[in-house]
């Protein structure tokens, strides 16, 4: 498994996607691997929307001025946190990371597109996604066939590293 | 990269482990695996606090009832976040998933040990490790060689998922 990490680097943020729709069996793999991240507490799961509605995209694009990409990706998921959570932020986030990956291992593009806890953010996606108030959308995730390429990424840097102590 | 994907489902929270030390050159993997994961904002960068000190293992085991396991652990790293940074929960969540991966890829167990948002295990932490103010730990992760098995995880539910709206 020791090649596998390469993933990890492989993982860029990719903003330029082709028309190619993604396959269903691409859809469920990248749902496999949201569900695959560590969960906080068993009594609250995250909820996943999968959209490849052009309309709906073209709208969710709107949302604010770094989700323009969402016109050209064919795949937006959103990751829902169950708000009695305390720690709903942190589960979304890991099943985020998870769905990033498996894009990147299916050779397709992705970008993680903040909006909670911006609270125009919130309203936008929880009104046109029609998401519940006791839970909030953390990002939107555009996903598509990648129109653009970046070398692996390298941010190696020992001075964010503490030893021992802070 | 499409079998790299099975990583995601081989990260398992291991609880056991074996006294072997993780070795510096794993270290620096996963340390690396961590400075990948993407970032919300590149003015506020993740820290990380690497502990293999015995006695600060020892003492870290003892932040709530669920940290037990660092008396077995041989490393715990620490990933922490600027607060000011109004998305750092979700950097460092991200950060914290690729560790236990690139761990899972190295053949090493880790668990991911939440500390943040609880104030009690916050402080604990803070004070054992020098944490600065303006900063805050997300979690504990203890890592070493496994001493217990698991089967890759398999939690797909199509319940949790909404196609087009919620």
């Amino acid at each position: 498994m020791k090649e596998a990490i390469n993933l990890l680097y492989k993982r860029r943020s990719i903003r330029k996607f082709t028309p190619q729709t993604v396959t269903e069996e691409q859809i469920e793999t990248l749902l496999r691997a949201a569900m695959a991240a560590p969960m906080s507490n068993h009594k609250y799961l995250s909820e996943l929307i999968v959209v490849t509605d052009r309309a709906m995209l073209d709208q969710l694009a709107e949302t604010h001025r770094y989700t323009k990409m969402l016109k050209e990706a064919t795949l937006c998921m959103i990751v829902c946190g169950e708000k009695a959570n305390r720690a709903w932020e942190q589960d979304c986030a890991a099943a985020t990371q998870n769905i990033l990956l498996a894009a990147t291992g299916l050779g397709l593009g992705s970008v993680w597109l903040g909006i909670h806890p911006n609270p125009d953010s919130v309203a936008t996606v929880r009104g046109l996604l029609d998401i519940p108030d006791t839970y909030s959308p953390l990002c939107l995730i555009a996903i598509g066939y990648p129109a653009e390429y970046k070398d692996p990424s390298d941010r190696f840097d020992l001075a964010r590293v503490h030893r021992g102590r802070w």
